[in-house]
């Protein structure tokens, strides 16, 4: 049919990047409602109701991520969409494991019909593990196959999220096969997470159906797993340039992906979304093609969608003007064929109605709250605890030797103490361990935001402060709140479930910031201080950890008695 | 869950080829029913129902052609499995557009029956353009848009067959138009044929959705299509040293599949299948690791077949051994889990019911039949041939200059003629036109496999030899025969729609090397004689063609008057 005569948007003289080939040749850009018309020759003479004038720059395909978790930024998907869509992410496939942990089904829908009112595709995931460990910590829901079933049916939906209790996977667990079998019926992509998994294992997992992988693994594991076929997912840690160089001296070079997994707003709106994973893609030595290609390419393939991740007629207009495809942060971005105006709608969008606004369902602690009881006889024992460490979320186990009197332990002024009070079901239940591997000031952190229960944890150096935090995070109906003795206690409120903010993301990140610092300079020296004190309570991520249940041998699956 | 303590089978000391990644790392691959249960080191201790030893030779997964028409072979599906499965083809996606052209929606119905009983995976396109050129020629069924939206939905459909008539796409004809959002509507594929097709006209053909092309293109618009996404598909005689260095060239090499489209029983047998085009592929200067993931990896996610086209545990058994990846023929085949074995399966199959068996509906031809009546009057016309060359199928407008007497046309000893009798609908229609280009003995060759309407179409240089040669072809029910005046004829009855045969593949090879040879014995010495022959009258394929309804010029899709 003949090209109209007029079109709503016209993107003039850009060297339109070829994800194909690699070629970059000048062409005119037609865009009519929110597809591509056209891509033709310079000078193309058609109305157009705005034209773009991309002289000097590159066209390339809008961004697509193909895992994350909206709720790592501590935001509402409409204004996780207003920051990230300007960074040139057009497409999204969020796996919402947190706030569904904390809300169940009620919480996707709410997720996914938020969603709707941004202009970035968002599609979804349903996690797989609701809990993450099933009988080890108490979640706000469960999901069943049956809810899985039915939830993956739900408009939207492409994907069963992360399938994280890898060992259940490998050791055949009824629970873990039934929601796979649930999921392969459907035909729906199943994602994994596989830290490491390697050999017989690593072929169990495979033969369950789940072929692709964000975690970090050495690069002769990553090797492995895309000599299988399993799609690596490369995020922020995943970039070495051992795997790159390893991934480089291959006969062929692999297809991937590069994804965000977990971004906070302050890291977002610092340094950027997928432009920024990609820019530490280039520095860990891949060359801009293949950066390029896993923004684009290669998540649309896998996400099923033909119709993006390339500049042709009748694909979507999604797309990012570049200075240079070494710079990945985009001048403009078009998405769904509307430039995204840079400013014009940084008003914060009116606060949706917060359906999970009384999730945390906790009494202020008490001074009994904070003690730790225990049924050792009186006298000296040796505790487990976690050792922390400043660089990822691995917690060693650790001993410290504590006295116990009268069925408590005295733990104040000689262990940091990390406790976990079950705040969904009003169980009254609750765990507690020693944590060491910082010295920290006189005080404490406590927060709602703790994966992937999200019971109130906290981390505490003595019974006053632990209270203290603990109770402004009730308080607020949920948050992280830093209480350094002496000093004003930093909050940052997240009502929504206890894990989002509604407030506008500039506010949450400075609140994020905020926290961070705070977190530092109590003594909390992590590279990613946030994450290091949620993943604590993550008892599918190596080593040990504790839940409000007790102590977890993860790669056993098994409980660690508290005592040696 | 735990690796069984048996298998059906059990592939030792191979070196396994990733597709992924270009290694081969030596591995055991156990196989349970049609599935690779495992990928494992070598020396598995495990129980097996049959052993293959694989030591020295590669294992990589089965070949996967994309796009092809098993017409072409002549044979029925069961036979056409039965002689490329031990080529290697373990997967194809068949367009049977030559039958359903003659029989319509029954043909494609019985087509896909007949599949269900091979170990190959047989997957279909419905045709789109039936027939191809609406309103140019007469076939013996023509599909609507809501005949097709309806076949789409049969089970093993997953595609709409290449879209020939790509002028009437680009001109926005109705018809091709309302076809094309029936099949976009229900999401399949919509496979391409668009030679040369370029700039702008390129381009509407992708916003109708249209992404893939298995014709010759010059290598510059071959480019052109795979920046824009579009999948090339190479076939025999795309794959020409020029194409390969021009590909090479490219910053990245695009995705590609190799496919056979339209190789005679006789050339299979003789040559191979996919495994010939891989070797074509091969001496074109095509790396053979590039080669493997054009058989294999790109050709499965062109059919979305997310369960086979690696070798990898909870794929589809579907493997071939090799000596190396140079030699592309395999040794030894596996099949939906089962070694095809040489020759235990040579017995002819029992032939199937004929359905088609009565779709030459015509009578005999009498000596009025083969006069060339005109409505001009007496004297000399110059009268529009086509030429026909050696090499290619395209066929150059010419012009012969006759004697017309009393109404007839005064051909015999002054040019060769080629007839079009419709046999579908007993309409008695008729159009005849010279061919120069080959110097011929007395003689003619007659057939009712004459893309795509399969009208009986004869070339003769005298009535006598069109007579018998046509008769002898009326009287079988249908084939190809060629008589040269003198000696016997050669005669290949294709009694199944006057397309297929129901004999063993071997005779039906000797058959068409017999006509083949006659053809040449005769003066048609074309490379491809049958294809030459057979592809006068198609309509979609340039330059001049000739259908029961006359001469039509092929680019403007218009008709050509008999006389300048």
């Amino acid at each position: 049919m003949p090209m109209p005569s007029r079109c709503d948007l016209l993107i003039r003289g850009a060297g339109v990047v070829s994800v194909h080939t690699g070629e970059i040749v000048p062409a005119d850009v037609v865009v009519t409602g929110d597809l591509i018309r056209a891509v033709t020759a310079p000078g193309v003479r058609i109305e157009a109701d705005r034209v773009l004038d991309a002289e000097g720059l590159l066209l390339a395909p809008g961004y697509i991520d193909a895992h994350m978790h909206i709720e790592s930024s501590l935001l509402t998907p409409a204004e996780f969409a207003r920051i990230t869509v300007r960074r040139g992410t057009t497409t999204v496939l969020a796996d919402p494991h947190e706030i569904v942990n904390v809300a169940g089904r009620e919480a996707m829908a709410w997720m996914i019909e938020q969603g709707r009112t941004t202009a970035q595709t968002m599609l979804w995931a349903v996690p797989s593990c609701v809990p993450a460990l099933e009988g080890f910590e108490t979640a706000g829901a469960r999901l069943t196959a049956d809810d899985i079933a039915e939830m993956l049916d739900w408009d939207g939906v492409t994907t069963l999220g992360e399938v994280m209790d890898y060992r259940a996977v490998v050791a055949g667990s009824p629970r873990m096969r039934s929601i796979i079998d649930a999921a392969r019926r459907k035909g729906v992509r199943l994602d994994g997470h596989c830290p490491n998994l390697t050999g017989d294992d690593l072929g169990e997992y495979l033969w369950a159906g789940i072929d692709s992988d964000h975690t970090k693994n050495t690069p002769d594991v990553a090797v492995e797993k895309a000599r299988l076929g399993m799609l690596l997912m490369l995020q922020e840690k995943c970039l070495t340039p051992e795997l790159v160089r390893r991934l480089r001296e291959l006969p062929v070079l692999p297809d991937f992906c590069l994804v965000t997994d977990d971004l906070a707003a302050d890291a977002i709106l610092e340094r950027g979304h997928l432009d920024h994973i990609a820019r530490v893609a280039l520095d860990a030595g891949l060359d801009p093609l293949t950066v390029l290609r896993a923004l684009t390419l290669h998540p649309a393939r896998r996400l099923g969608l033909d119709d993006r991740g390339v500049v042709a007629p009748g694909k979507r207009a999604d797309l990012v003007l570049l200075r240079a495809l070494e710079d990945p942060a985009p001048v403009t971005v078009v998405c769904g064929g509307r430039v995204v105006e840079d400013g014009a709608d940084d008003a914060p969008p009116a606060p949706a109605a917060n359906p999970f606004a009384a999730s945390v369902r906790l009494a202020p602690l008490d001074e009994g709250d904070c003690r730790w009881r225990t049924d050792l006889p009186d006298g000296e024992h040796t505790f487990r605890a976690l050792r922390v460490n400043p660089v990822d979320t691995y917690t060693e186990p650790a001993e410290v030797v504590l006295p116990v009197r009268n069925g408590i332990v005295d733990w104040e002024g000689r262990t940091a103490l990390l406790a976990v009070y079950e705040r969904h079901h009003r169980s009254g239940r609750r765990a507690m361990a020693p944590v060491v591997g910082f010295d920290l000031a006189p005080g404490a952190v406590a927060t709602t935001y703790a994966h992937d229960s999200h019971n109130l944890t906290v981390v505490a150096t003595g019974a006053a402060a632990l209270r203290a935090a603990a109770n402004r995070v009730i308080g607020s109906g949920g948050g992280i709140c830093v209480a350094v003795t002496g000093q004003d206690p930093v909050h940052l409120p997240l009502p929504v479930g206890g894990v989002l903010s509604q407030a506008p993301a500039p506010r949450v990140a400075e609140g994020a910031a905020a926290v961070r610092e705070a977190l530092h300079g109590w003594g909390w020296r992590h590279r990613n201080a946030f994450m290091s004190i949620s993943t604590m309570t993550l008892p599918v991520s190596p080593q040990v950890k504790l839940t409000d249940q007790g102590l977890v041998r993860v790669v056993d699956r098994a409980w660690e008695p508290a005592v040696v």
